[in-house]
């Protein structure tokens, strides 16, 4: 199918020190006034994230671009998403890509999706709504080389309304079952993942206890959501330290809004995969 | 904001006796031959939809464009979403679009899904994942005369295995907490509906009972997905004998693949239309 596994790359990442996903989330007034002229939004996103990537390359794990804010440019913006996701394939094929959707539907509707992620975007993972339970999501499930990183608590302030419902017959929040359920019986091919905020520590120890060393937790929430790394990472890593990719979008890509926005990410990048590493190491 | 306002338009076509919600679902080989020479994926799609809404407009009261079917082709599919939205609206401003998107994230994201559904494309409702909470969705919330439909039921067969845990006290199915939750606490400005699939009659029905009359039902499932609409319909309707958007997509532009595609679905619609009718005002 592909010569590209998600989880190879992420590895080899991983295996050299980088542990930081980089969200791609440009937004039009945010843009540096230096890209502003005679662009239209999508010029603009395609120059900005190419220079943010250009800056941060060597210390992300994976960059992972939330299609919600090409979106709101309409085809505009999902002519740079292409475009962006074409420069990272083909200039840092070493470096996976998360396409930040959170897709989820009937499975005869899901095959669009499928198409927009892994035909027209070529992309190496995707995020996604559990809520229509594993037979609607058969046609991700089947493709064995990418990446499948299910919504199970999610880092906003009020996630527990329905998250932390508590269900069965030893109660368990609604947010641990979806994610063992997951980890059970829809991880035959060993290519789902979770995502668990990093604002909710102590749900990512009990996560990590109970789904066990093998499943990934992509982790938002440390940069301008407020989330403590330090507790987040001794929480989420598993018993070598691994499997959790933390991510920051804003607190990166925005670290300066003047002229030195790249530079400013570059550093920004290098430190916060620092604080990750360290973070991770810390007393195991 | 805006001089359309969903339910009221929707409301007007109901007076009429339009009951019939058709889903566009554009998919690149179910294509009539007669549109396929010189065209790219998005102008057939174009050129199919606008053949499609002439031939059924005097039949339904909702058009719902399933953004997936789109999105397979990336920009030039989403282009071809533009243009089949700025059609309607201008041909046809007193019927409603609702966006089939099934979107979802935090609050700070969901601000692009926004600008793509109600700026972009100028939509009048648009379908929406609950899992993250009404905190998140307050971006959408706040558009008092858009429709915000959030899946409840879903229709595919393996909804059940989370929409179907129980949860609290009283023990209530997910799915039934959570329209309730929304009826009952996101609903402040009368914008809210609920997908239930026509394949649970017995969800419908309970969902009526508990919900109360004023919550509209977005219904698919009676097509290709075989729901059986008598008893769907005997189930969902309010005491008036409304409240109640059925959905057909593929059982209605998929009528026929030859020639004679269009003439088909106006057929197809008109009849199905009439069967709505007759089963909402059944033995009322």
């Amino acid at each position: 199918m592909n010569d590209r596994d998600f989880f190879d790359l992420l590895n080899n990442r991983m295996d050299e020190g980088r542990f930081l996903c980089v969200g791609l989330d440009p937004v039009g007034d945010k843009m540096p006034t230096v890209l502003r002229a005679g662009n239209t939004p999508g010029g603009m996103f395609v120059r900005f994230c190419i220079d943010i990537i250009d800056a941060t390359c060597e210390d992300v794990a994976a960059y992972k671009p939330n299609i919600a804010f090409f979106e709101s440019y309409g085809s505009d913006g999902i002519k740079a998403l292409e475009e962006v996701c074409a420069y990272l394939r083909r200039q840092f094929p070493e470096i996976p890509i998360i396409l930040d959707a959170k897709r989820g539907d009937i499975g005869n509707t899901n095959s669009g999706y499928v198409a927009l992620a892994f035909e027209e975007l070529k992309v190496d993972a995707i995020t996604l709504h559990p809520y229509l339970g594993r037979e609607a999501m058969t046609p991700f499930l089947q493709y064995e080389d990418k990446g499948l990183i299910f919504l199970a608590k999610t880092s906003n302030s009020g996630s527990g309304e329905f998250q932390d419902l508590l269900v069965g017959n030893t109660p368990t929040p609604l947010w641990l079952h979806v994610g063992r359920g997951i980890a059970q019986q829809w991880n035959e091919h060993g290519n789902c993942a979770l995502v668990i905020g990093a604002t909710y520590p102590e749900e990512l120890d009990r996560a990590r206890k109970i789904i066990g060393d093998n499943m990934l937790f992509l982790v938002p929430g440390i940069g301008a959501q407020g989330g403590d790394l330090e507790a987040a990472a001794a929480a989420a890593r598993n018993s070598e330290g691994r499997g959790v990719l933390f991510n920051s979008s804003r607190g990166i890509i925005y670290a300066s809004n003047g002229d030195d926005f790249a530079e400013a990410a570059g550093k920004k990048a290098e430190s916060v995969n620092a604080q990750i590493r360290a973070a991770l190491a810390a007393g195991l």
